[in-house]
């Protein structure tokens, strides 16, 4: 692939664009903000959503997707997932034809219940082989400073996931492929619910061992529903399984966790989202649609579905807690 | 089961011990040393492993094994793995017939390359349907203090795995059986290796991604050598696999985590040892046996094998994770 797009300059898109330039490959990054575009392309740094960070030269950036979309071969989309579907819209005739799209974004769309590659696919009308999905334990400002990471490339055409290995492949980060898009959607999707469970118990004052055992039980419960859907257990095992549900749960720079530590706490939904400025963590929202594509597959999941209480039915977190815990004993 | 013997008074044996008391189990604490012994019995404190927990006035203790054993129908083993062996051959002759035996070691022999209850069963000769082992995200000084943990029980013959569960289930320690005695011994004695590894990771200053992904690769191997063994995959990816993995590779209380942050610090293994009360990190031992036996079944643990080069083929941490980490791109 000669040319890359990428759609999104928020921090994780603009990360993934530095990886990509670093990786040897032509960027063009659109930033929806004029000032976002400006600050990458004149000063090199995204001071809005990647301080500090020196951005390579070689970056360009612009707010018109049209300049960004010219000539691509390759399009990562870079977008809140509650949004893809409406960006799309605008962006879907200036997509050039035979371009491969590679989704960054994580989570379960409202109301239709799809994911991010169905969107794309249902959007776009692109065929399945041509659309591939990224997800890893990838805290995007480690990523940004070079921090060693691996990660997982998924398409359903294997070659395809080759080519964009190759792409974004350098020193620091290390994409791994694999066939299973709906595994690798399924893992970035659930994951913040999960991380703000960890957040609420540590909030509330419990330690590792229950923060441990809800990550357990929450990869127990993506495993059931990404098999229903028809993932793969080892994929959930994996990078973009278990290795992206640790990071996102254990690290302090995770927002997820930080939100449902807040919560914890005894803070309420608004208190802990002035405290992110004014940022809903992606769980608050994620939990709804997460719950009910399980409902829909008749899957059991008591972590999401406590998270949702908390959330949205006015649940405390205490009461939350004693319903998770309190399950009696038997098998595993 | 009526009468409880613990054989072992460190911070997991206490915390044990105290656990079944409060779960209305009549138990008597075995300590190698009379002064714990004498502290457990007569202040109500292990003030040598458990400083500042008040231990049940029910829970008795001696220093003299027959006197533990003495009418027990249920002998949990709580000594470091390394010395069952030895201690077994000593208790052995005391152990009332038809006693239920529940391990709490978690290790691989050394030279024999035995699972822990490969070695009850050979030293004591007690069927496999009376031998039990406990493990799952049980970071002692936690469950001591009554915070919320949740483990799994082990053992062939689940109605006497059942029997053990209501022996230790309180309200705040909920035990889970399992049929997979070989998958909970695996997971507990592969964990500290790859504790130690994060360890190393984040002493040298790299950051909760590269921590998430040898989580998840370490998580790999384990299960690679467990199922070679004959473990389900299921009880790896449960709370004796990845809850004690999570929690023993991410806490700060981790004695092996902690000493593999200071080999990535730049100390060696002797001030490392300093700097913990003389003791090694059990993965400093564990990680021969692991891989001799990941060897003999032929099976790849890098993870393993580069923390062995580390403590005792004198490879620095650098080139260590140099090689993990530098490993051509693949896939998943």
């Amino acid at each position: 692939m000669t040319r890359a797009a990428v759609l999104g300059a928020g921090s994780w898109g603009t990360a993934f664009a530095k990886v990509l330039a670093e990786a040897g490959t032509d960027v063009t990054i659109w930033a929806r903000r004029e000032d976002v575009a400006r600050s990458i392309a004149e000063r090199h740094e995204n001071s809005d959503y990647l301080s500090g960070i020196a951005l390579p030269p070689s970056l360009k950036a612009t707010a018109d997707h049209r300049v960004a979309l010219e000539g691509a071969d390759f399009v990562v989309l870079a977008v809140p997932s509650q949004t893809l579907r409406h960006n799309l819209e605008t962006w879907n005739p200036d997509i050039p034809p035979n371009a491969t799209l590679l989704s960054l974004a994580k989570g379960i769309e409202s109301g239709t219940l799809m994911r991010m590659s169905q969107v794309v696919r249902q959007v776009t009308g692109t065929e399945a082989s041509r659309i591939a999905v990224l997800s890893g334990p990838n805290l995007a400002r480690e990523i940004a400073e070079g921090q060693p990471a691996a990660t997982v490339i998924a398409c359903t055409d294997s070659t395809r996931a080759m080519e964009i290995q190759k792409s974004c492949a350098t020193k620091y980060f290390r994409p791994y492929t694999n066939s299973d898009v709906i595994g690798c959607e399924i893992g970035g999707a659930c994951k913040n619910v999960i991380a703000l469970a960890c957040g609420m118990a540590a909030g509330v004052g419990l330690g590792e061992n229950t923060v441990a055992s809800i990550i357990t039980r929450g990869l127990a419960e993506i495993i059931r529903l990404g098999t229903a859907l028809g993932a793969k257990p080892t994929t959930l095992a994996g990078l973009a399984g278990v290795g992206d549900l640790v990071a996102t749960c254990t690290s302090p720079l995770s927002r997820n966790r930080s939100f449902g530590e807040r919560l914890g706490r005894g803070g309420s939904l608004e208190s802990a989202q002035q405290a992110t400025q004014g940022q809903v963590a992606e769980g608050v929202k994620s939990c709804t649609s997460v719950r009910a594509l399980a409902a829909s597959y008749d899957v059991e999941m008591p972590l999401t579905d406590a998270v949702h209480r908390v959330c949205h039915e006015g649940m405390s977190v205490q009461d939350a807690i004693g319903l998770l815990l309190g399950r009696r004993i038997k098998p595993e």
